[in-house]
């Protein structure tokens, strides 16, 4: 049980390492928004930052910064997501989402300042001593949030909206890939950034990490219970989206996601026994009920 | 006319640096957006990083940098205060503002990935070549722009807007402070950072030049041509808010502006005769119709 204890100690951490950052921003609505945003979630990319860290002896308080920094991003993007104009979505983490809880204004305020203060953590020297390493954290974060990055997988989400035909598989990918797989890359690179480590093994792992996380995600939203994934669910077929689960089925969906799981613990062998933990991750990812 | 001949330099400097940073963005509607959003305006900004860096010899390429990273963070904070849920503002330098030439959704994305550009451009080995340089730019920006900095001056915008009673006077001096003077601050700080200067005499010519800028941009709403500033103008009493303007009366207003001008010129009197274009800046900003 050492995985789940360990994220269950990570996941404490995180948010005092949150709630730290969090301090100093009185408490008009924007600032509150900000700290109810980062409250709960899975902190999975969190963990990797923190797991990844670890294979190469970072100490601690610097990679739960480069959390801090990451689960930032993932909020902003989240809460942003959330919007009337983006999803419409009500429920986030089983709690009202920010725009519900305060208003529009307040959310789109919220978010933007979560992903400023995820480049302010990054770039502070407590974050790591040397410079260089904290520009490069700064830089592969803006490269894999921005509009080469995640936001262009949202951007690609909101044009398949309108598209004539549906994504094929091949596109699908591509978009997933941008949208929810560069948020996961990002934490396993840090790690590697922090420990002065080359980073391509794990970069390789979180490549079939993302894709794997995709595709469960796919499945839940046809098969999961909406009470314990804490939002609303059967969004995709509703919006006759293409996801990998409409194009390849349940089944063979099930068994891409478990063959890429067995890619994501290959590209880590060379850490055994040490990155048992990223390994739980990604075994994890597949069979998560939220 | 040296000011205006440099200025309008200036001006094509930084559209050509934007052109190269927004260049690798591909054609989806937000990449198109961040570069419509990121066409003309003045380039106050811009032009207080080229000119506080040229005191100190920065090699132009460098300051262009700094330069066009602030116009990125300006350009998405207007695309997201122009939003039905902040501003409700059709109209943006003449144009249609982004949520009503495209969508609110790519409004919302294209902010979000101006900021991000910031970030990316600023960490970037192009822009100095030592890392404390270029993390010191990020950590700056970061605090300028953030809940602490301009997202803090918006907030407390919004919260005036439902407030019991009107503003005080220094209750809207600190609000401008956060929400327009700190992104008029950090060019004049990027150009001692890239300079290895002391930041002090720029940062209080800033706090001077910041207050002056609003207090011109409420008289430009009561007083100005909405033609010729390219925007909606009398908004502020039309929804009654208190501004330098409805707290000192015009006449009270335009004393104080000019005496923050000299303010501003005294600050930068150690830097004579190079800080002459920055004089200038300061006597631009309470004069011009826009």
């Amino acid at each position: 049980m050492s995985f789940e204890n360990d994220l269950s100690t990570a996941q404490a951490e995180v948010q005092q390492a949150l709630d730290t950052a969090l301090a100093p921003f009185g408490d008009d609505p924007v600032a509150e928004a900000m700290r109810y945003a980062t409250r709960g979630g899975k902190r999975l990319r969190a963990f990797l930052a923190l797991e990844a860290a670890a294979l190469f002896d970072v100490p601690r308080a610097r990679a739960l910064r480069a959390a801090a920094a990451i689960e930032c991003v993932h909020a902003y993007s989240l809460i942003h997501d959330d919007l009337p104009c983006m999803d419409d979505d009500d429920l986030r983490r089983g709690q009202p989402t920010v725009h519900r809880r305060w208003d529009e204004a307040t959310a789109v305020l919220a978010g933007d300042a979560l992903q400023t203060l995820a480049f302010e953590l990054l770039a502070d020297p407590e974050t790591h001593p040397d410079p260089a390493v904290r520009a490069d954290l700064v830089l592969t974060l803006a490269r894999d949030a921005g509009a080469q990055g995640m936001v262009r997988g949202q951007a690609l989400d909101i044009a398949a909206e309108t598209a004539a035909a549906p994504l094929t598989l091949d596109q699908v990918s591509e978009l997933q890939r941008l949208k929810t797989g560069r948020l996961l890359e990002w934490p396993c690179r840090a790690g590697a950034l922090l420990g002065g480590a080359d980073p391509g093994p794990l970069v390789d792992y979180a490549g079939a990490l993302g894709l794997a996380f995709q595709i469960a995600d796919d499945l839940l939203d046809v098969e999961g219970d909406a009470e314990k994934a804490g939002k609303a669910l059967r969004k995709d077929a509703a919006a006759g989206k293409a996801t990998f689960v409409s194009l390849l089925g349940a089944e063979a969906a099930r068994a891409r996601a478990m063959s890429l799981v067995r890619d994501a613990e290959m590209s880590i062998l060379i850490y055994t026994p040490k990155g048992a933990n990223l390994g739980s991750v990604a075994r994890y990812v597949v069979t998560r009920d939220r």
